[in-house]
């Protein structure tokens, strides 16, 4: 395993350089771009890292995971599940318009527009108690005591995210939002803003490809059948509008955030975390889908 | 001109109850449904007015003429037409998707994203002191001393805008809103709260349709070219997703207004202000419509 | 008046070279981009032409008038308001979406799909007995014997017109078409490839300036009503997404073909034809944009 | 087995009756809405059947999976995935907007317009050539010596299909197609109207689970590698906008017809067929999905 995962290391810097940060939150433009770390949590516990794999960065989308474990668990499914779909869309993250023309709903919680709306469903008095529960979660399925906050990161969010405010709006006007938009917001952008290294990704992986438990224990941190229900949906939607071809080329459930990490899992394998700043256009990190598709076709991982 | 205003209100009278209050905006569903007032200011300056006349009701939509000459007057022409084009766009005024697929820049001034894109050109320290001004061409253009702001619907309008704050969230990322976007909604939100009455509507009709000179006088309010720009414009555009349906039933420049004003203006002749709160589909005063249809039939007022 | 117009060819000479032909009509592009003429027939019956005022060309969508007429007059103007609008929609001419997202109806008979659901109105054995009615209908508005088509550019319509295809396609889904596809369109390309010159289409607007009479008779070809309607919605419609802009500039319900003409209409005033063939980038004569604003300009036309 | 497929049988038929047959292809609604059928074949050629599994029904949708195959195999993977994306998008299956706002190429070959651009790729000197490839690829995968047609149903939908003569008309124009608009959908009708019976899909199920080989044998009627593009690609995207939910629910890559078929594939265990012709909103047969989410539950077929 040490030796493919060397190997995968090696394949996927070739393409260092290539891709473009995400312009669209300005503070992210400051990563350094010849960044790359692989790890590997096998579901025994077992761990493989390689690169820059102590590097923190900001999770990004893949929070959509935690804010959508954690509003089940206060909303339940169906309340969720009425506010958000579960298909994938072959728009932009932060596209509107289908909400104006087509559904008022986000058809599924892992685009923009749907992890606001999942937002929404996480009880609390004010957005950092209902952040605090994600935190809470986030740590627990990271493998680590407490997880931090990049404060400029949620400033910076906070202050340019034109485009979520947009789609806020749309909900609240189409009475999807319940809550204040500015609170709704402001969770999202307190997990959006979690910092990670690889190796807590591939942790995270290998707990979803545990069914919930921690890896090489019998403890549960997340219900079975959400586990299987984040598998799921992000095999169909994780990828951004790039999740079909990801699923021909690599075939693993994964989610990429647009900070440049990845996090894959493997059912009753393990998770993968990657760490690449740079983005293709649809807004995966380049270095990090490349290693998923050498680690895939090596170890066949493909679940297809 | 007494007798044909009077019939008019006869046969406008006849659909009072027909039509839906304006629901996006609460506080406008509380009006009196069953008023309506006519008021004629030819450009001599002579006055002719039957029913609720004196009945104020914020002038909303209406506004946006406003803003478009104070736009213009402080950052010019071009600049201002830089951010919004002249083309009626066949969708609703609150409507999105168009920024994001087809053009990030409003297609005209008289819609909501469009006015919100030209109060952005409004320049000055203060919301209020950039809404001062249209405060002060308000009062000029309507023939009054000053006027006054509904502060229930200002205030319900900046709680309960969401397809407004989605607008200008659009607009935002695009760059197209150069200035903040709470600060761009308040001077638009200030604008349309102006409370007014048929006679103050109709006589800013008139200073339209005098080319920017107040009835009776030759002092001037409003550039020539300025007026010109407006009757074209409200003639395309003015009775939102109906204008062309309007031009054919009635053929007079013409806007209407969320509360139930319609200011309609014929060159060389004068300006008309109804009021009737109910709204057809489109977002028209149903018994407005009415009367400017008889009065544009019986006074032969189509410019076509 | 001579004087006038003179002037106005100079002037609009100026933009000779400017534009593109119709690329999405292969046939279109062989004309010669070099052409200008300018004609005017009062409503008195005067005429005054300038440039290229006999070379012919196809009048594309100025037929779209011819069309409407004719299906007013088999079907009724309830029957055909009922299957197209009255709004201009901001989009481009062969636009196809909005019949699937917002309205199966086009929402005016002067984009391609409202042309065709206007085509499905006129009644009649076959196609070649359909064109027949706005053949004979043309050559009346037009002060000729007869019209001729253009064989190659009907042909090449017929072969290559694949939006107007996706067009009809969607309509007849929608069951807004109620004949044949195939026959619809013909009906279209027989009536789009008829061809005339600058002194045919300047009579053209002439007859709709006097209100459907022949210029300096009393001899009725078009009915009061339907003259004052066209006038009204090209003025909305007419100069495809530039219709408001145009209305700003020159003021003049106006129509534009494809192959570079344009027809305007002054009430009571007379008619204006122009031919220049190469368009802006949303179909207009560019040439023939400027000679009309030219002349707007120096006999005060704008009916605003 | 045959306990479970019993047992699967009487679960789903309690959902007879509800939903409604494909009324966008007349011919389809002339089924019995009673009919059901399950089969199941596995890699080994073990077959089970319960219920109405000799009854023939046109496979529909259901041929875009062989367009594919024969299309990659005329024109190879590049050149057909140049014209077709691989993404699910989220509209209905018949949808238009996306390929004149979004991207002319339709998303994935799965979608009607995607399945007619598939078609284009696949060559022949007619129709019946080009189509009788597909016949050839369909009775090898179905286990049979040939497949018939449905006149019937090719005669209404080369009548009926106008939403197809709409997308066609589309990427002719977008020069995505480059055969002729008639013969790409003949093509395309020619598949659609091939008959199956719920044996055969099991049978062609069973073949994509074997990795192309026919079950039980080491015979390759597919390349491995199209067996397992077409095993992501109908996981992503095989049941129109209600794929995600039957990941979620089922698990298993399958692709619904209009006519009531599902044919169901679980890598290295076997095929699934269904059949019932009442449809859910989004176009699946509803018997047919109940079956496979008792089936999947029962044998844990889920590959996520």
């Amino acid at each position: 395993m040490e030796q493919i995962i060397n190997k995968a290391y090696e394949y996927a810097r070739q393409w260092l350089g290539n891709g473009k940060p995400a312009v669209f939150i300005p503070e992210l433009t400051k990563e350094d771009p010849k960044k790359l770390g692989i790890c590997i949590t096998r579901c025994s516990g077992e761990r493989y890292a390689v690169g820059d794999c102590t590097e923190k960065f900001t999770i990004q989308s893949i929070a959509k995971l935690l804010l959508l474990a954690v509003a089940v668990n206060d909303s339940g499914l169906d309340k969720v599940f009425s506010k958000v779909g579960m298909e994938q869309n072959g728009d932009t993250f932060n596209s509107v318009y289908r909400l104006e023309l087509i559904d008022p709903r986000p058809s599924n919680p892992f685009n923009n527009g749907g992890a606001i709306a999942v937002s929404d469903c996480i009880t609390g008095d004010t957005p950092e108690e209902r952040a605090g529960k994600v935190y809470k979660l986030a740590a627990q399925c990271m493998g680590v005591d407490t997880v931090e906050r990049s404060d400029a990161v949620f400033r910076c969010e906070t202050e340019t995210g034109y485009r979520n405010q947009a789609l806020a709006g749309m909900m609240k006007y189409a009475r999807v939002l319940e809550g204040s938009i500015e609170e709704c917001l402001a969770v999202y952008y307190h997990a959006c803003s979690i910092m990670a290294d690889c190796r807590m990704l591939s942790y995270f992986g290998a707990v979803l490809a545990n069914g919930g438990l921690l890896p090489g224990t019998e403890q549960r941190v997340l219900d079975e059948k959400m586990a299987r229900i984040i598998r799921v949906l992000i095999a169909c939607c994780g990828m951004y509008n790039r999740s079909g071809e990801f699923a021909v080329k690599v075939g693993v459930p994964a989610k990429s955030g647009s900070a440049g990490g990845i996090m894959a899992t493997v059912h009753d394998w393990g998770g993968i975390g990657t760490f690449s700043p740079l983005l293709d256009d649809m807004g995966n990190s380049v270095c990090g889908f490349r290693a998923l598709e050498y680690l895939s076709d090596k170890c066949s991982l493909s679940i297809y």
